[in-house]
């Protein structure tokens, strides 16, 4: 049974001529495999997944499972605006070998999406999904909350095993931690706020700067699990500036200009996303000298 | 050349069993044919657009034009979040006849939809489409403000011809209709703004209560042409209530209800919106009503 | 009986070594008596009457009615956090000859500021106050948002007789005209929606604007009244950048630095409001210079 | 030196026909002598100070010192809205006897504070106090955000000892525990994110929770402080639910009306705050036995 734990790298998607660039996606992988990480999740909102095609999502799905060690798994970001969409691509993922969906909250209609259609959405996906899923609260992209009563009310689901929570509010995950079934997986969804979710009981995070730090994301997590408390917070602290830099400050284009800094390849972005600016990468570079990692 | 004025509506995508069901659609689009709109929406925001696939719409495109008189335009909803996605709906909306493009912002991404990346893709959105460009402002369901600087700017681009506003942020249509370019055409995105917008320049509205009442949306807009000011407020001020329940108070699920209970078909929505509990029901016979249409 | 209606200044407060400067303020005073306003607001928000002590707004009432024309209304700013000191402070402006009472919402316990305690608030003081109250409605300071439901019932007590409306919803402000008490004024709370205002049913304005170009302010009014709603239009359009520069943009540092240009005594702030700088003070010169009054 | 570290109770001021309720006051604080809390404050947003004259803040400031242990810490709110207010109000405070003034952020012209407005306002009260300033972040009622950078900047101010962040953004706790001095001290603002704010290097908490159940957060900070983390946890979220009840969830009427049950004198509120309703009381009660103090 797979089980939700472990640094995860949400990864972008790599584009060349605006198409798909899977040579380089592929050699990012390598890199990627190389590092402590547990897994990786693919067409999360770091892979720009909602300016992807159906078809390009589903060949995505299946290239990074072969080209990712069989015994690591890859998740896949399968939320769409319809259920019936999501159920379709869900069953896609699950078909390509995918371990488990990542699905956010619907988003375009956000003021009908009340406790009751959250409820209703990720009961019936989760009734008809070959694999598990995972819930995902992302209200800085989504503008919809999904509060710790829904959650707690959806975690007694056999076959919704996690969530992932970006909006950084400590409280509710807290309030998740304390009333959601045993088994229930938290995850932090940004690298700031990582080490205080393990403190609470995150088992723990998928998050932009684990694609550009992966094995400093892994060792906080080592340390907490090792009791070694203060030398998980120093490190944590260590990189909050670069882990706002590839995302509140500058999302994504942040993200593509740190990886490309690094040795993988970040390349362009898709429209009506755009590249950074040379101060910014200035400010990027001078953050990954810092932390010693250029 | 198309000239935007006079009353839309933006009409719901009736289904049945999930899908589209285009024999009550047909009988829909009879009424509305019989009745003062000047024109309408398809796949608009109360169309559900995010809910249906890219066939799905361009079947609609081709239904709806087919099936409403052809001296009347057709405008269709065919912002996506990616440009590229948007452009190629758009031309094959071009290719159904569709007499303007309706282009929302795109929404995911909120962060990084500053002036910048809204002007880039307006301008080269419409450097590319074969039909009129319309902006179109929606920040109670995008999170993202488009401001009047960006508008009056892109109003300078010879294929972008107006703004729908759904903001209702009356100094930015003030300001707006103040700085755009003479020809560029403002249309409220709600009847409860539909008579201020009219008194400071605006050319008409594209509004989901005219579906409802389409002919009293006609009229005020008549009645403001004709200087009859007093008579044109007083309408405007007796649609307020059921305006607010097909829009702010209930969505979509209360435009079909509405529909529903006026002899026209709305029917079910596709998941995850659902549809209205009796009670919200009763409130909305009670408008209808107390306007006089049933 | 006061009635309410026309182009109101809420005047600032001049200070002097952090002091209020009676004698700037008498010069101003008579400068405004000279225009065609027909009153003015004194302790409003430009007035900085949160900064003020209550013996320093006592005075105030005192100083303002007794230099300004004893036919034309000095309305006072009343509201306080408690509703004890409110009415206290309301009848003290009673007792100096004040008009009417302009009452915010209290503010800091914005989450406690349901329907009832509104209604409540209001109710009791408008009981006890010797002269007439107006309600306040300003979110962009309070973070409260009075609705219209809440207004209109307020709109019976034979005490309330109208409301000052900052917020700029031209949607609410409908549904009070729609929905109030047929002798209940509504006043538009900034000059950039006052010519939206009228045209709904408004009598008139209080607005920053006012104190800077008072007979332009007076003048849109006039011309609406006399049915050259053209000609009314314009002057709105024209006054749209100046009103922004003195209020959602700059603030009472800009309103002080317009009268400053102006032959009027703007003079400093009282912290931790801060002056303007060089390069705004030249935008708004650059903005009076336009509308010709400099 | 005064040290900010343990549990503080913000308590809240008892009131009877209007006035402050001292016999009760005096009982009230006997009671919290008893505790193992570290200290109080007093005039806190629990402690309703924008309903409270001057004079009444100034005798519950000698009051209450007077009343409670010279050898256990006394903090008083003494933020106004105007720094002249704030800087006199300080120096009363000290003259009390009083061991620091926690002085949030001025909270009405919030669009004017910036971070420079904040930064200077902090800055020259810091020089003038003859006690020690904490800065009071407290959005929810404030509306002001004061950001990780200002806050690390003022930290190196020799008289500003630390920072109550009632935010709960725990990202923002974080960067300011990396970024201000080193003798900076965080302080957690809620109960709901103690444990939290502890594990990252807060020295304690001032929180509406600590009246209710003074030794239960005294306890979760001795336990962490001896290394007991998983005994520390358990009992940060056994107060998160009574916590939310006299905070978020029904403010200082919760607060007011939980006391009512544990033998403390709770009391009315002063206007336009409210009492609780009935219903409301019942699940406060139903939470107070749940946690086992009544």
């Amino acid at each position: 049974m797979f089980a939700l734990r472990g640094a995860y790298a949400p990864i972008p998607t790599p584009f060349w001529n605006d198409e798909i660039a899977y040579p380089q996606l592929k050699a990012n992988l390598e890199k990627w495999a190389a590092s402590r990480l547990e897994g990786l999740v693919v067409c999360g909102s770091n892979g720009e997944f909602p300016l992807l095609d159906e078809q390009e999502k589903t060949e995505l799905f299946m290239f990074v499972r072969k080209n990712f060690p069989a015994n690591r798994p890859v998740i896949a970001g399968t939320g769409c605006e319809s259920l019936r969409t999501t159920i379709r691509l869900t069953k896609l993922a699950a078909e390509a070998g995918i371990d488990a969906a990542l699905v956010v909250t619907p988003w375009y209609y956000k003021g009908s999406m009340k406790d009751d259609s959250l409820k209703a959405y990720y009961s019936e996906l989760a009734d008809l999904s070959p694999i598990p899923i995972i819930l995902y609260n992302m209200p800085r992209n989504t503008g919809v909350e999904m509060n710790a009563a829904v959650i707690s009310e959806l975690s007694q689901h056999p076959n919704i095993i996690g969530i992932k929570d970006s909006s950084g509010n400590i409280v509710q995950i807290a309030d998740i931690l304390n009333k959601a079934a045993t088994d229930f997986a938290v995850f932090a969804g940004s690298g700031s706020f990582l080490y205080s979710s393990l403190v609470l009981g995150a088992t723990g995070a998928t998050m932009a700067v684990a694609n550009v730090v992966p094995d400093l994301c892994a060792e906080i997590i080592h340390l907490y699990r090792e009791g070694q408390y203060q030398a998980a917070k120093k490190l944590q602290m260590d990189i909050l500036d670069i882990n706002a830099a590839v995302t509140s400050k500058w999302g994504i284009a942040g993200l593509k200009a740190a990886l490309d800094m690094l040795g993988y390849y970040g390349g362009p972005l898709r429209k009506p996303l755009r590249p950074l600016n040379v101060e910014a990468k200035q400010q990027i570079k001078y953050l990954l000298e810092k932390i010693g990692v250029i």
